[in-house]
């Protein structure tokens, strides 16, 4: 069986194992205080082009998200999400957990725009109601659109305007910033959100995500709020490590690069098939719609998530690749479905 | 500079990272549901002789704290700690952030007593106090010091007769369990209280913690819990694999034999050069009381912490081994000691 | 002007105050434990008709309803509500604050539906997603409608089925309990819920809402929890007295009456006039639908919210009446319509 | 029986209660933005003798505590409170509820000092223990005492100088501030202190506390913050109406004033008697040391707390006076006393 259910089922790059083993037996300083987390930073500063953001390495996306919402807002403050949005679905209320409400602003194919939270903020008018303060969108998105420069612009204005941090959950950034859709770059998104991450666990590590603090007022005693939500690793390195070997030569957006270019030729396929599609593609997440028996077939040779139902005989399934997603795995999901 | 700092400077044994590196183009399931982490729980439950307890990976020691704590206290429930214990002092306040008081009673080197946790709940008279429903134990303690049998089995009896929950912190488990003052067993253990974890981190893994549920009521729903503070891995396979590694062949106690082996030979030295120590040397933590000029000479070619003030003269240090720990790194304390 | 922006406009029923200030120089016992309060229970669980019930006195809803809820479920448990719930709107995320997720469920005019409620149990599927343990209805709703005994029996049905508890909000239960559409009794509440209260507030008291606990295994320790939420008032009897006042010969039931008799008086007026209604009058909430310029007359001489846009030139307003609304403000309100 | 329980036996002053029945049919806006309320407002601001202060009436004590507490604070804060703090001992982990840790520092007869605050902050030293934020005191003292002019500066200095902030609690400040020892004005308060709070329940009212916001930084959006947590009672007047009645003509004062004179009185008799205090006499708190055999014979006539052993045959017992307290009740503990 070949798996496109997600982008998680390997484990590391080699390069990354790699330099994990030749670090093995350093005696490194613990919490992340060591110097590949140090030189880790660097190179990643380097690829945004600034120097005054504060960089922390967090073990997994859904601690990085509650470890930032609940660092920045005060009780009464609640984070703005798309309905398809991670902490708003897919993270057993770890949001709520730490005392904030999410609160759902209509999106198009996963995107957020302005108006819609313009609209949530708005409708918030008087004490009795929770205070908008933070937007959480994510690119990638979880239908695997991606903002275009203009359009996250146009959002960091409304959030300029109104008080709100922006911040950006890059679990598939990798992805999003080398797809042909993109206009984006690391420095494009640190000018116009507050606060994002930068997903290691989804492209290329065994674990870890970068979060990148960029406004001045929201990195004072960051690692006290990393400590107590019990994100703080004793052996911080070995996310350092994995993060310098991702930066310090480009491979992080190779591996991105690889994953859509996968992504792709998958979808040409199905297009050459004749399939449409639930989302248009556009990074390493796709959504085709297959007739209902087309995948019970793929599904014994396959993994893949039925997303939703269509119609009564479509289904929109989601395929994923990755960094580790082969070309003769496409290949084969090739000839299986071209004789069917 | 040779650091007796702590238990966690290394990356893994040879044996885990030749796992992982085996491993790593597997398809793996995601969450935790993967084979390795399924077998590695085989063996676990084969180490502690029962079938009947619910095994989970969670990355980090304060994670696996935070999440056991809040997940099995009411919130007027608070847990009872030694003064000296980890979740006491040294986790920013994780168990208060998740609602629940952390009530001290008086500890002995590190140990709580029953009678020390009986006085809290007597204390603890009515509704407009917390209701303590918890004890925190860690075992070895943060002073190095282990519990005997009779000892936990005592806390277990005090804690059965006033309906407490007995959580075991196993941090430092390894080490405790093959020390010379140790007379119990991972079975005893599972018998005598109602979760307690077994520490990858400090004994040979790149991280994780096995928690290890043996009470039937709090299995219900855990991996809910374990979810909503972020604690579960998506590539858990990673815990799985390292955990497997550990525990096939009883690679996890060689390696906490190995560190207080090494701690052994530490404490011979020392008392050979006629220091005393500030806790009876037990495990892989020591505490010798050094003059303050023999710490300030030690500090130029070792690292470690200067725990605290013995008198004026006088300090308590602490020495860390571990699985790592080289017999050329206590040749060359011995060295350094005996020529000053 | 006259007042029909709510039911919290004037102080208390005079036979509340009287009862006052007649026990104000008596000794009480402190935090509840008074005899006025002890008074109070044994008349309200003669009017249910059950002695198994435990009733605790609360200041406000909003309290009432951030006790219950943190009080019942685990961190990872949900509760589920319509969109119109209070909770879910306005109280400023107190339940988010408290660690829980509200989830709405469709309603329809205001109240929700067993086949709502249970298409979100089989929505939350796995660990990644909240767990629905809890069901928050009120009666009467924010919308004025009332639950059927038979409406209220089948979500009793769907949330026996599916493990989770019936709490209902009854803020305004005496309006709902005295109005036409009414067929339930306090004993059928009881019967059918897990937990529910009694409102005083908003019907003759100063303050204070009669909280009844249903189900056994609810019971326990809750004084903890009261008084952990800050909701323990030193002087209890406070609100033990009026309970004793409205509760000792129905009067709390007759000020429910004299309610909904001027909000049906006011239905009528309205009525014949030509007005149409958003929702269909029932208790003692009216939305009557007026033309905008009727509106901007109407509040230059009574108070009262404009609920929503119907159409371009059409409001639908909220008038409420309340124990204390006379006889003369409902003719005031004739004459001044009639007059426009 | 006379009860020397405590200072929330009795309903309001007879004057508190006129008011609140002179009110009664008042149609007053809801949430505390009534008129009764404001004047309120003013009165105390006329008493502080500053008008930029931002006051708010919140239904009990430990509701303050908390509010206050968990607006203030991000995450990782900690508050410091001496060891009698009642925030610390009797509200059943509120604080801890709202996801805040407690840190005690050393107090001398129920006061802190600027050396113990200093300590505490001293010792909490990095991002694995909790950041000191916040002292809270309580003047008076739950022994009764009071703090100087003099020791509130030397606090507020240790404050200003670490960044902290001073929070005082006032739910007896009645009678700290008609004591013979004191010398602070509501002013000097207003000016040495960022918030402290005007106790209601305990000084002539049915319920309510006043909270006064001092610092400009800590006033924005409190009414959400209130809103949240439950306190902001629809029927507010209830409570502006009664500080109206105890803030126009120094009600609030006359009352404090009378509490203390009635314990002076029981200070002189106990004095007389032979016996000595536990802590020195002062407000409307006393702590005699009495024979055991003493204290069962009056326990007999009256009620009271034993507050702790003193040794094997002589108890410190508490005595409390208030507003309420009559000179015959005086009088019979004179005569019961001096007759056993």
């Amino acid at each position: 069986m070949i798996s496109f259910l997600n982008d998680y089922s390997e484990g590391a790059h080699p390069r990354v194992l790699e330099m994990l083993a030749r670090a093995n037996f350093e005696q490194n300083a613990g919490y992340g205080e060591d110097v590949h987390s140090q030189r880790a930073k660097e190179y990643i500063k380097k690829s945004i082009g600034r120097n005054d953001v504060d960089i922390h390495f967090i073990p997994g996306g859904t601690q990085t998200n509650l470890v930032v919402i609940s660092s920045f807002l005060r009780p009464h403050h609640c984070v703005i999400s798309a309905e398809t949005g991670h902490i708003y679905v897919h993270e057993t209320g770890a949001i709520e957990a730490t005392g904030h409400k999410v609160v759902v602003a209509a999106g198009e194919q996963g995107k957020l725009t302005p108006e819609s939270i313009q609209a949530v903020i708005d409708y918030h008018s008087d004490e009795h109601m929770v205070l908008p303060k933070m937007v959480y969108l994510s690119n990638s998105t979880e239908l695997g659109t991606v903002y275009t420069k203009k359009e996250l612009t146009a959002i960091h204005e409304v959030c300029k305007k109104n008080g709100l941090f922006l911040f950006l959950d890059g679990a598939r950034l990798a992805s999003a910033l080398t797809c042909k859709e993109n206009d984006l770059t690391l420095g494009d998104i640190a000018r116009l959100v507050d606060v994002f991450y930068i997903g290691g666990t989804k492209n290329g590590a065994l674990l870890g995500e970068a979060l990148v603090i960029c406004r001045e007022e929201l990195k004072e005693e960051f690692r006290y709020l990393i400590k107590q939500r019990g994100a703080l690793l004793a052996k911080g390195f070995v996310m350092g490590i994995q993060f310098e070997a991702l930066f310090q030569d480009n491979l992080y957006f190779e591996l991105g690069k690889h994953a859509n270019e996968m992504a792709e030729k998958l979808a040409v396929i199905l297009k050459n098939c004749g399939y449409s599609f639930y989302v248009p593609p556009c990074t390493n997440q796709l959504f085709p719609i297959l007739p209902v028996k087309t995948v019970d077939k793929l599904l014994q040779e396959f993994k893949f998530y039925v997303q939703n139902e269509v119609d009564e005989r479509h289904y929109a399934v989601r395929l994923v690749t990755s960094w580790a997603t082969t070309r003769e795995s496409v290949d084969k999901f090739q000839d299986f479905l071209e004789n069917l």
